[in-house]
């Protein structure tokens, strides 16, 4: 059964998603573009799969999920026999993921997001920056990965040693930070956050994101990917 | 194994780990109290445990925990086979379970956890309750629950036909709101949520924590509960 994708590639979240199919080794899914900018994710025939009225959501044949993270999790879950064990392998290795998959929830979303929304969503709709906000998340969101920085000193990801759910809900937000906001030195001026940032996001299915992201094919449109990708 | 929980009867996240290990029949822990009046959660000693400095904090072993929703999870996930299954039974009944957990986190929290610390932080603090913040996250949180009022209409609960641990994650805050900030018809005024409100809450485990949260004893010393609270 393929899985239907509402989104857009340049969305936070439905990277999220698509990162975790391409690490799940997934590739029976079609992305079918919700054109924001007309407001289509307004609409009743999408308020009807979302009725929050964002993206993504998926649809898996009768089955009908939104919230990314929610839909990250049900992915690792559906396919937990193959591709990389992204929830850990025991209890304790799931406890761990479970933890870091929330702190990125309460404590780096909140920051990072308002940062995203004021350096790059605002100027892509031509509004202005407010630089105190800029100022003040930056800040916030440098206490919080100083904690990381400490965690990451002795542990090469998240989670433990281990490649997680919780380092790939990372990724995309510190992409539009680092390399399209140009605001990265919080991230590169911590010498484990920085070592971290360049592993998790030089995995296959980042590259291939990225990749897809600079294609105008994928950028406005969406696309069948198929895992054509990585 | 005993497991020790730090933090306190009345705050949100520890009343939402005591609720989960009540519905779980789990009844080897000890609730530790941290006194955050003093500070105590920002001296060494507890940054140990929890690096961000709040509570509750969970030791099991030798594993720490910490965030209260990966506690709740990791607690489901240890005692899977007893007590109520509050992260559902299939594939899709988990999905329907995380879908709502993140509504919770990203949809519910915010506007409520600001009324909160508007009206009841803030007043036992001694200090001013800022009106137009109480105003607008009212008004964002009757649109949330708008959602949940046409959900709530063909559906008892959050995930489906049966409690879950999205149910059971909205009862602290709604408790503060409805019962001490006296500032609940945004919910009562909602048929369908009134009713949903009404039935989660008086479950045991909820009435449990209410008569704990009135006893002096456990109000600020924190105590061993051992379940006896239901
Ligand atoms: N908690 C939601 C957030 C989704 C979200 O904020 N999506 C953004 C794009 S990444 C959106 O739909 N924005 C359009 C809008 O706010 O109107 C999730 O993780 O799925
Ligand atoms: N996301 C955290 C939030 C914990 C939190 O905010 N705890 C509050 C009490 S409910 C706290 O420690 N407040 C003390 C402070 O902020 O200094 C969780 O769910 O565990």
């Amino acid at each position: 059964m393929t899985i239907i994708i509402h989104g857009l590639f340049m969305s936070t979240g439905t990277a999220k998603v698509l990162a975790t199919l391409l690490e799940k080794e997934v590739d029976d899914y079609i992305l079918r573009p919700v054109d924001i900018f007309s407001l289509a994710h307004k609409k009743p025939e999408y308020l009807a799969l979302q009725p929050f009225g964002l993206i993504p959501a998926i649809q898996d044949g009768d089955l009908t999920l939104f919230e990314s993270r929610a839909i990250a999790r049900y992915i690792c879950d559906k396919y937990a026999g193959q591709g990389t064990a992204l929830l850990g392998k025991s209890l304790v290795e799931r406890a761990k993921v479970g933890q870091w998959l929330e702190v990125e929830s309460h404590n780096f979303h909140p920051p990072i997001s308002t940062l995203i929304f004021e350096l790059v969503v605002k100027s892509y709709k031509g509004l202005i920056t407010d630089e105190s906000a800029v100022e003040a998340n930056l800040s916030k969101l440098s206490n919080v990965l100083d904690v990381y920085e400490q965690h990451l000193s002795t542990n090469m990801y998240l989670a433990g040693n281990f490649y997680s759910l919780a380092d790939l809900s990372h990724v995309s937000f510190l992409h539009y930070l680092i390399n399209v906001a140009h605001r990265g030195e919080v991230v590169t001026s911590k010498k484990h956050v920085k070592a971290w940032w360049e592993n998790i996001s030089s995995r296959p299915a980042w590259k291939g994101w990225r990749a897809g992201l600079a294609s105008p094919e994928f950028q406005l449109a969406g696309s069948k990917l198929n895992g054509k990708v990585v």
